[in-house]
C-alpha cells in the first residue's frame, strides 16, 4: 500500500502512499466522518453517538504497522470548534492523549519518530474541516529532527535550551509565557508568523513532562492560536509541528534524549489576503527568503494575543 | 534593505528582504512591467521598445552587492509566450544568456552560489505572468546545492551521474532524450510530476558546455515544458531549477567542479485540479508522502510528450 524510496540528491527518504488519491475531500457539512455516528445518520470513523476525543488509525495511511503507523486524533465532536475554542480542560485532555500515543507507538519497534501535528486550512490542503490532528510514527528518523539533533551537536548541548534563554533575554520576539512555558518567534523565523511553544525546562518529550507542565503547554498553544484567529479576524491556517525526542534505536520512549519538547507553528499567509508560497529559492536552493523582520510579527502577535484573550 | 540571519534548528541561512511587501501584484495587462516600453506607453522596466532578451537587477531583490545578487531574466518581449513557445533559436539564445550571467556572477567575491530558475503559475506566488525567470546570487552555500554535494560524498563521486546511469539502465522513467541531454521522472520523485532534465555527459556547469550541449539542452527543456502544458491541456505551473557547480570559496566558474548540470522541475499539481500542498509531513518532519509513483507520472508524461510534439 506505501513505498519508501531514498532520495539521494536530497539525502531523504519519500513515501508513496498510492491509494491516497482517493481521500475523502471536503465532504458536505451533514457527511463529515469525523462526526459522531448520530442514531439515523451516515456511520462516520466514530461508531458512538458522542464523544470528548479519538484516536483511531488513519483510513489513508502514509504508513501502516509494522511499518510505522498514521493515526487521527479528533479534538472533539463538535464539528465547528477549534483547538483554540476547546474547553481548557478538554485541551488539558488533549496533551495527555498525545502523551499516551508518543509513549505507545515510540515502545513500538517498526517507529522511529513519533510526530504529532495538525494541518489547518484550505491553505495547507485540509480536506476535513472537522477539528482534528494527526499523528505519524515513522519508520525512520525524519530530516527535521535529524537537523534538531545535529544542532544539539553543533551547540554542544540542547538547542532548544540555549534558543530559549536567547529568547527570553532578548524580549522582543516573546508572545505569552507561563511557569511551564514560552511562546514567542523565532529570530531565524522562516515564516512571517512562525511561533515557537517551547517548555521552559528540559523536557525531552510529553512523557517527561508533570501533570502542571500539560496544563501550561495546553494553555499556551490556545493562547497562540486564539491570537493567530484574531491576527486577521478570520480562522488562521497554520500547520503545527509538535517536537519531541526521536523513539528509535535504542531509545526508548520514557527515557528518550536529544530532543526538547517544543511546538511549532508554520502559518502560510504574510498578510491577512496573501499566501507565502515556497517557490524557487525554498525549493530549488533551500533558502526561505521572507517579508518581515520577526520583530515586527511579533508585535503584530502580541497586540492580536491582547485581543484574542 | 536585506538581514540574513542563521536557523539553529535548520541549520540554515534565512533571509529577510523586508522592502518586498510591496512589490508588483499582478498588474493590468498593459501595464506589465516586463513589457517592452512602447511609444507613449507607460515606462517599463526595459526601457526600449523591442528586446530579444533582456536581463536586469530585480527591483525587489533579496540580495544586492556587495553581499549576493538578484536578477530577472526576461525570455521574450511576447506579453504572452512561455519557455515553451519560444523560437528554438531563442530558447538557444537564452541558454547562453545563462552560461554568461552564471560566468559572471560566479566570478564575484560575494557570490557563493548562482541559482538559475523560473516559477511559473498562480500557484507557485507568480505575480508577473510574462514570461521570465530569476537568477540569485547567492552569498553563501544554500541547503539544496550543500545536500547534493553531500551525496557526491556518500557515494564517492558524482551523484547526478551515477542517477542517470540508474534511469537509463531501468528506462521505464524516462521520458525523452536526444544526443547530450535526458529528462526522467526521478526514482525518488518528491513532487507527482518531478522531472529532471540532465546532461548525459558530466559537465559541471553551462561554462562546461559545448555549444552543441547548450542548443540540446534548449531543445530538451521546450519539449519537457511542451509536455507539462499538453498534459492536462492548460499552462502547467512549476518551479524549475538550474542546479550547477557552486563558484565560491577557492572555486572559480569556469573550473567549478562538485556539481553536475541538471534542470529541476517541481510542479505543484497532483491532478488537473488538485495541489500537493506541504503540510504537516513535509513542514514539519522533512518528509514528502506522495500520491502516485514516479513510474506512473512518467508513463503520463510520455504521452503528453507525444501529444504536446
Amino acid at each position: 500500500m506505501s513505498e519508501e524510496r531514498f532520495n539521494e540528491l536530497r539525502g531523504e527518504q519519500v513515501v508513496y502512499a498510492i491509494h491516497r488519491q482517493d481521500r475523502t475531500f471536503l465532504p458536505a457539512r451533514d457527511h463529515c466522518p469525523l462526526d459522531a455516528t448520530r442514531p439515523g445518520g451516515p456511520e462516520t470513523e466514530i461508531p458512538v453517538p458522542a464523544f470528548e476525543i479519538a484516536v483511531f488509525d488513519n483510513r489513508f495511511p502514509a504508513f501502516t504497522a509494522p511499518h510505522g503507523a498514521a493515526e487521527v486524533v479528533v479534538y472533539t465532536d463538535d464539528h465547528d470548534g477549534s483547538l483554540a475554542t476547546l474547553a481548557p480542560a478538554r485541551a488539558e485532555a488533549l496533551m495527555w492523549v498525545w502523551r499516551h500515543r508518543y509513549l505507545e507507538l515510540g515502545a513500538r519497534k517498526d517507529v522511529e519518530y513519533v510526530f504529532i501535528f495538525e494541518n489547518r486550512g484550505v491553505e495547507v490542503g485540509v480536506t476535513l474541516h472537522h477539528p482534528h490532528g494527526q499523528i505519524y510514527g515513522y519508520p525512520f528518523l525524519p530530516p527535521v529532527p535529524a537537523l534538531e539533533l545535529a544542532a544539539d551537536a553543533r551547540l554542544g548541548g540542547c538547542a532548544p535550551c540555549a534558543l530559549l534563554a536567547e529568547e527570553l533575554s532578548a524580549g522582543g520576539r516573546l508572545l505569552h509565557q507561563n511557569d511551564g512555558v514560552v511562546a514567542y518567534v523565532p529570530f531565524a523565523a522562516r515564516w512571517g508568523y512562525e511561533v515557537h511553544v517551547t517548555m521552559r525546562e528540559h523536557r525531552a518529550s510529553l512523557a517527561a513532562c508533570s501533570a502542571e507542565e500539560l496544563r501550561l503547554l495546553a494553555e499556551a498553544l490556545q493562547t497562540v492560536v486564539r491570537g493567530f484567529d484574531a491576527l486577521f479576524e478570520r480562522p488562521f491556517p497554520y500547520v503545527m509541528a509538535v517536537h519531541q525526542a526521536p523513539t528509535g534505536g535504542d531509545r526508548s520512549p520514557s527515557a528518550a534524549g536529544g530532543g526538547h519538547l517544543h511546538v511549532e507553528f508554520y502559518p502560510p499567509l504574510r498578510t491577512a489576503e496573501k499566501l507565502k508560497y515556497l517557490a524557487g529559492s525554498e525549493q530549488g536552493a533551500g533558502t526561505f527568503i521572507g517579508d518581515m523582520l520577526p520583530e515586527e510579527s511579533a508585535a503584530e502577535l502580541r497586540e492580536a494575543i491582547a485581543r484574542g484573550a
